[in-house]
């Protein structure tokens, strides 16, 4: 594992659990993460349950003994990082965003297709797609349940940066980060559409904002965040993204990310309606979606709230009984189940690295759509380079 | 209309909203109201729409242009003012609980049957019956769809007494109410499960308890709850009835009666459970129906949400479009609606006299039960007298 | 009351209910109904107990014994009588939207303001303002509990186009119906926000579509709406409307108003999210209000679902005791006693016509900048004439 | 490990994750799980990363190597188990109920009290006590948030009995379980609610039911639960268990505990009412509490809905941010922590075997109200024996 920040905690749960959950076809051993900082590492190393730790990533994607790298660094060193591990003949589960930029993932979907014609896997880590509700929730439009989808209403809202003395972040600086609450959150928005719906996104009409531009400096320098300087520095991220999308198929589909959403700590909900029915989740009650049906009796239609235990629910007969719920990091557990399980049966896991590409492409055709004052842009233009 | 408080003001609406809602057979003339303050009654009959006010409730009752004498005075008088009316030809509808009395309430059942024998009709205000969600409840259960009721769970919960500066109202005096929690709002759960389940309950088992047992007495003298000295007086009836009932076909069913649930403002919940499904329903949410159908395929079972605002839905086709929601009081104006088209079809209109009785004979036994040491108590047992 | 369609029934609640409920300053009689189709409005003023009907809105706008003129008519036909009536010195009430066109609804705030001059007022049914948890969402605001807004979310949701088999009715043809979901209920978002912030929506970035844009025509005709001919029609209106706006004070809002979304009635949603807290109202739940307040201490910061049934609440005093809930039809009875204080005080009411051409502003705005491939759009510039 | 059921899987991942997610005083080692199947005990013990399996538990329990000793057997071979562990000076977690008679948690809590005094711990699993949102109920009511406790309203509903085709089960049998809903189930209730307010039970009145009382014998033995025979076997516990307590500061509890609850998968509900506030906790949404503040200011209040994932609340800051949900699981996770940390300490950690055997005389003394006809039974009386 290349990083060890928030993301390095939920993948090590990922895999120190799906061998013991799941009847994996091999065995998975936590072999080596690497960071910059020696301490810090093999502190984080020695906590999580790795065997080792390293601070070149060159060295450790050159081991002979590592099958599996996975890389949780920030977006601008993926794509360096995951071509030169495909090239190693190494499987990569690389964190999302793909990359900071359509260049950078343009290569790195390159470098897989490459890869998996030797028989190495690509995996990039929309991990929320393997939550049990949302990959039922796929499921139940690819059986028809909504029919033909007419209107997709998606929106991912957060609150922390609401206070005006929330210091600069690496997030908020547009050479770290790539991009704001479009990339970081507004990226989930979109893999999850295209991903529940099996339709790509055309073309969008987007604003970006940046409602606090001022922030101040943080004090102490730490891992790849850290700024020295006191004062104070500028936001060069977006804190609100507001986009409609045109589907393959026609349907508009309207995204709101958000960090400024007061009260909504992880407000991820998605809504698809159809001729036959409509689904909807909502990431703060990760168990539960709603499932309105339109073939039910007249008289008793209505949103139905699934409690996504059942034991016939994806992933979850592995788990406990049900009615007994799930949190956030299961999704990391079925993300390394699914990917070991890929990798032994010599199949392509989703989503590929062209699936992060094309996420790639909606942000980048967003923040072109705002630049020309939100006029409607076609994802499938060339990209800015 | 004799008596002339929140309950007349609440008669009131559904007797002026009926004619203007429904198509009724017959005319309605709100004729006028009765109190013993001939200032105070006179300015609510003009307030409300009555064309006059009196405060002799017999001379009313011998009035020959009269069809319908309505109750809405507290508890203990009902009984004399509603077998007057009966006897005088008049059709009664009588604000709940039929009486204070089991004695009472059996004397008033005997004067409805001689009634219906020569074509005049009784009802007694169980109002919720009348909302839309109820009787869908009640609809749904009739068709089956819980199946065979195998548990039932019911409370109605407010905490307008959760405040020790409450004064002593009238409503905390056993003389004046009859009853505490138990048989204000408890005797809606007792009606609303026979409603719903078509069933009696036939023996209960049952505690009673007083929270706060001295209050301060009210300053001044209004109505019939004027208590004229300062100080503190005793409450001397419940405040929490905690009571488990035995229904016809065996199924047990619990009930919590509560001034005290913090919070709670007018929590009537009830939900039924079969071995075909279940329907639960939230007073606060009067325009909303939980219905889980056992029958749905596997893995989109849930609890469905029915917005209770369709023209299919009891009631609703008069009202607005769907999703355009009612409130407490349309329950009145269904109620005027069915007494009007049920003396114009010369038929009995639900729920009658002896279903109050039945209500009060329940009451009656939790109470023997709390007294016995909640001992299981029949209902039918002869009642104390 | 000129016109007699589901909006004269809604508004008839209002006179008839506002008397009886509240302490008017003035008697309120209903004197006539006014409708194209004699027998038909001679049956509505029955039913909804007005007087009088009439066919000529010209004629009763003439009479002196009037002094409120309310039209319910289609938007096109509400400038003509609009300003007709004010002209006469009567006081109206006009339904929204306030005109099919910016110029039409320029001429009414025009006469409005001449009106005014002469103690003759306008008002325009923006009803929903006059739901207690709006107006509270409203006072909550004013107080400061969201401190600055930095963020509003808006949408309003209806499915009854999602079937095809729906015929073309009127509020599908631009010539009668001005605009379609955009105008109708889009209209809505547009006001509640206004109101809300108090702050005026200065540019758009808007997207229309029309999901089905051949629907089946109606067999027989009815009303406006009758189309003698059998086949198909053209939907010439907006299906679904997604903009965004930028509020005077620099905030983004984004606002969806579509008759797609399967499953939802009348999900009239808001969400104004400011530095100090946020306020979320639904309109399928409108006796509940939902606050955050980032002054709570850490720990059991949430949001709060106000029960908005309390007597200190908006109107709530004048109805029942707390818990007792409210619907729909409840604005047009505070809609009405609010008139009528104002008419009696002297003192112009909100909405005005004012906000009503403000309304119009921002939807031509959308309008044009849906023209101009959702490019933002100044709502100052000079309407298209 | 002794024993490795579900229960085996849900500690197992709470010894594993424990150490990885919290820094805890020592190491733990995953040593060996103990059953009667050689073969099924190893594949569990390889599957759920212990490092050995054994098939006597005793002796396990006379090894140097080991210092906890966790019991997840049926409830009737706790005791034995548990005190030989005891006496061994091993520590002990013993999965709830504690045992399936008073004598038997008697025998065990006196063995505890030695073991204390020895340096040697001695938990009960009562897990749900470790939820962030639990935890934070109990802490609430402790800073005086809902002020004196008057009312409490808990249930834990399931439905998988609702299917009459559902096998005798072990559960279902008396001599394996034990007890049916009401030691299950009821447990949970009567451990959670002397958790979080503090508070004894001390008397009781309760009924007992079987709802359906034969089911079909299970085809083939697997574990304990095993019956090799056909046909069909009587239930011998109840399947559901309606009881009120009194607490011993005077307030009013209502239990219901169930498995006939139909669509009710896990619900454990609980609310305690008092007179400074409210707290509402449900199980299917174990990441939220309801509070209700009633010192908040007029017009404002109601039930707030705390996102339990913030870093100060219970056990979250070793976990994700804020928003990111945690499941059932967790509480075991924290379970583990607890008594690493308790046993690194040398403190005795909640809940004790007192607490255990508090649980199991309430338990008892709902089984003596339930056979004498509901009457209210002191706790406190000597058991049967």
């Amino acid at each position: 594992m290349i990083g060890h920040g928030f993301m390095g905690a939920a993948h090590s749960v990922g895999w120190r659990q799906a061998p013991r959950v799941f009847d994996l076809p091999d065995d998975v051993e936590m072999a080596v993460v690497v960071g910059r900082d020696a301490d810090a590492v093999a502190r984080d190393a020695a906590h999580w349950g790795w065997a080792e730790s390293a601070t070149d990533w060159r060295d450790v994607v050159a081991r002979d003994d590592i099958d599996i790298v996975d890389i949780v660094t920030p977006g601008g060193s993926h794509a360096e990082i995951a071509i030169a591990a495909l090239e190693a003949g190494k499987h990569v589960l690389c964190e999302k965003p793909l990359a900071n930029s359509v260049e950078d993932a343009e290569a790195m979907t390159d470098a897989a297709a490459r890869a998996s014609a030797r028989g190495v896997r690509a995996l990039v880590g929309f991990t929320y797609r393997r939550l049990p509700a949302v990959t039922l929730l796929r499921d139940l439009i690819a059986e028809g349940r909504v029919g033909r989808v007419q209107q997709v209403r998606a929106a991912y809202r957060q609150d922390w940066l609401v206070d005006p003395a929330m210091p600069l972040a690496w997030r908020l600086q547009k050479e770290h980060a790539g991009s704001g609450a479009l990339g970081d959150i507004g990226a989930h928005l979109i893999d999850m559409t295209r991903f529940v719906t099996g339709q790509s996104i055309d073309a969008v009409s987007g604003t970006l904002d940046t409602i606090i531009a001022r922030r101040p400096l943080q004090g102490s320098g730490s891992g790849l965040s850290g700024v020295a300087a006191e004062g104070f520095g500028e936001v060069t991220v977006d804190d609100v993204a507001i986009f409609t999308g045109r589907l393959a198929e026609g349907a508009l589909a309207s995204f709101e990310a958000t960090r400024f959403a007061t009260g909504r700590k992880n407000a991820l909900t998605i809504e698809v309606s159809g001729d036959a029915g409509a689904l909807a989740f909502d990431l703060e009650r990760l168990n539960e979606l709603q499932y309105f049906d339109r073939s039910a009796p007249e008289g008793v239609q209505g949103f139905t709230t699934i409690l996504v235990t059942e034991p016939s629910h994806p992933y979850v007969s592995a788990w406990w009984p049900a009615g007994h719920t799930l949190g956030y990091e299961h999704g990391f557990v079925h993300q390394a189940k699914d990917l070991v399980e890929a990798v032994v049966a010599g199949t392509d896991p989703h989503p590929s690295f062209a699936d992060g590409l094309a996420v790639q492409r909606v942000l980048d055709a967003v923040e072109r759509s705002a630049e020309r004052d939100s006029a409607w842009t076609s994802v499938g233009e060339p990209a800015r380079h």
